[in-house]
């Protein structure tokens, strides 16, 4: 369903209607429903692939290897879902005794689907994070209709996509109009302005993302916008570490900020090393890849755009690699030293997507603790280092309050989807810090809680009853009943 | 500390280092020094309630219950947050087949305190709402520092319990500088738009409200805002029920309404009934309690605005009790029909901050499920029902998208802190719909979820090692370990 064909009015009335259908299925219906999806996208690969590769310009391994990730993924949240842990059902009974100077009533809170979602494609994961991407997976699984924003640029993927997606619902029994998809930036911020809709998820750029947060929270009723705005994903190796072994980090480095062209999210941006070790100099000499095409035109102005702000600052040299002029843009290593970097802090810690990075040579330890201090907000902050290193406990204290993902001797980039991942920071690696858009957490986004008072118990939801007919683990009275617990 | 001695700067650098340090306290210190300022609070109620009586003509017995709650609150979240139930702890044991298509690293989730947050004191709680209320304690206890801007209706008092609190604070040997207050408007929106402020939280009405969110998300970096700012309350009453017990139903609805001068966020501002049911007259001939003072000049204003708009809506007429001249202002219920109700749906479904309400009778049931699904969100809905009527079902689907609690045959006011109460809804009822103001899950709103990613066990939090030091309850690859369960 395509925009030209009805009015934005018409689309959310319509999922909206479908999504009330669909947070009345059961949650077990809901899980067979989004397996036959993901089993359908899977049936779909020679199909999709092609397509995929031809938009994105990604290699086809890494193609098959992110639909596995994104059907695996449909799949992770429908379970998760229908078994109920994103509910945090809690059940108090009535107590007359209730410390609080007045009597306790019954009360039962579970979380239902908040309504209407719309996802917004990412132009990196033209599978997992566009049209059948964790977001909508995420929002489908916790009840929810969605409406999907394909990314201008994989239009045909999308379509593609949305048709499988839409075919396999229609067959194993979803309400109509429960999925759909808009192309236009004109619709997306029509429907995201619509009264009805009732949160967003986005993933891309910083002037984008901002703008559409804008719209969000201006609305008469603001709403939840869910977006992954950028990250510089600096990687702190010690010097302990660098003594150790040098060779090692510097093949982790390389390995981790050209994957995919340096077009991931937690592409490592900014690597600090000691001067006086042997990585600058390993850097300088190393074989980099060869440059591959960028994801689409825009991306690769942006890439140039920032690049060249970089070089062109007076204390930023060109350590190895391609330089400003090659086309496609070949892998480059910047450097400076962190005395150039905390004066020109906001100039140089800036997200280069793309496949550019910047070596930080620092004499003084301690600048590694200054410059944590002033980052921004971060998915992920990494430590390359020895367990007994002096500055790993203040470092890793400051560490977790501006990133979401610390990590100890492995390279940001490749995020596993799982119960315990969390793929979201402060500002702007989130504009709500806290949540995650990978692994089971992703689902608390598209739910709200709600307390039932002092109900019968055949008007409660299944979650809630005391003969309790729908899978959650429960706290009951304060304390976690063992029974329910999976 | 008041604002004038120094500037806004160093008192967020002041409660940011304080904050730096009450996180890195241990979670069941951090108990025992909250259980200690709830100790001093209660120890000094002969000297704080008659400064509350003076600043907010409000009775006696009110104020010494409210304190109660206070502090059974500030030592019910102490305690929950010194169990770990708000850390959502995820632990993920590295799995080399995982079966998305790559390795899974070792993951372990937990949350770390947001940090600083300012906390806007509400007229209507002088204790509850206010200096050492639930925001307050909340942010405390999940390890964050406040800044605490009194309500302009109650300086003293707030000076008061703050120089109780922080004497408490101080013998128990918390960080110096954890708690600050501040008086003015202006140093409330200066410490809002502040940097290194984290979030903020805020009980009141919606252009105030409205204005600070509206600050809070313009920021360079948007930080939470966990604002409540107005409901309705609405009130459905089936025909069964107002046949079958119209006295109760009438003598129930008079006390919720009037209590506290109706000015509760969660009184029951519109009372649907029968138009052929006995309760229309009951409810006009019945003795409604005398008026008082209301909190302060302002309130009395805005309740007067609001109630004289409605009683000037040409579909309104006064049912019984003061009408527009009495000071105080007396009780008054106000009445018109469901069709005028949705025609002038905007006008008439309004907050009235104060002892006002308005019985709107209906001749067809199905009016109930046009006016539900009209309705903005709300704290409450409330049905007075019997469970075999027809409308039940329906109508409690469509009041769980609009409203964060829903009672059956009982009143909204008299919010219990429990484990399973929720105290917010979708906005204006509260700007961030699915968090909660009151109980134990108002710990989530100042916590950040973090992700560990192949740390060695002992530069992890103590919830996270495998020989567990701080307890919480914790899901081992997707499934809850019994063992460290309350």
């Amino acid at each position: 369903m395509t925009a030209p064909e009805r009015s934005i009015d018409d689309l959310v009335a319509a999922t909206t209607i479908a999504g009330e259908r669909w947070a009345a299925t059961e949650s077990g219906e809901r899980r067979q429903i989004l397996h036959a999806v993901a089993d359908a996208l899977d049936a779909a690969a020679d199909h999709l692939i092609p397509i995929a590769q031809d938009e994105s310009h990604l290699p086809r391994p890494r193609l098959t290897g992110e639909l596995t990730r994104t059907t695996f993924q449909i799949r992770l949240l429908a379970d998760a879902a229908a078994a109920g842990e994103h509910l945090d059902v809690r059940i108090d009974h009535a107590d007359p005794q209730w410390p609080m100077g007045a009597p306790r009533p019954d009360l039962r809170r579970t979380s239902v689907p908040v309504g209407p979602v719309l996802v917004f494609g990412a132009s990196n994961f033209p599978f997992a994070f566009s049209t059948a991407g964790g977001d909508t997976a995420s929002a489908l699984a916790a009840g929810c209709p969605v409406i999907y924003k394909a990314h201008h640029g994989h239009p045909a993927l999308s379509d593609a996509t949305a048709t499988v997606v839409n075919d396999a619902l229609d067959t194993a029994g979803a309400p109509a109009g429960l999925f759909s998809t808009i192309h236009s930036e004109a619709d997306g911020r029509a429907v995201l302005a619509h009264p009805d809709l009732k949160a967003a998820a986005f993933t891309g750029g910083i002037p984008g993302g901002r703008a559409l947060f804008d719209i969000a929270q201006a609305r008469p009723e603001p709403i939840p916008f869910y977006g992954e705005l950028g990250s510089v994903n600096p990687v702190f190796v010690t010097e302990s570490a660098a003594s150790a072994r040098a060779q090692e980090i510097v093949d982790g480095f390389l390995g981790s900020f050209t994957l995919g062209q340096g077009q991931f999210c937690t592409k490592p941006g900014i690597l600090l090393v000691p001067a006086d070790s042997a990585i600058p100099d390993l850097l300088r000499d190393a074989a980099l890849p060869p440059g591959h095409a960028l994801l689409n035109a825009g991306i690769a102005r942006g890439h140039s755009k920032v690049r060249d702000g970089l070089t062109g600052h007076p204390g930023v040299r060109l350590l190895t690699g391609g330089g400003p002029e090659t086309d496609p843009p070949a892998p480059t290593l910047l450097a400076t030293d962190s005395a150039t970097l905390i004066t020109g802090f906001d100039d140089l810690v800036v997200e280069c997507f793309g496949p550019t990075a910047l070596v930080v040579t620092y004499a003084d330890t301690s600048d590694l603790l200054r410059i944590a201090r002033r980052l921004h907000g971060q998915l992920t902050a990494t430590l390359v280092a020895e367990p007994d290193d002096a500055i790993v406990g203040p470092l890793t204290t400051i560490l977790t309050r501006k990133a979401g993902r610390i990590l100890w001797n492995q390279w940001p980039t490749g995020v596993s989807a799982t119960y315990a991942q969390q793929h979201g920071g402060p500002y702007p690696a989130s504009t709500t810090p806290g949540t995650t858009s990978v692994g089971t957490a992703a689902l608390s986004r598209f739910v709200r809680a709600v307390a039932w008072q002092g109900f019968p118990q055949q008007l409660l939801p299944g979650e809630l009853r005391d003969d309790q007919s729908v899978p959650a683990p429960r706290r009951v009275n304060g304390v976690h009943d063992p029974d329910t617990l999976r």
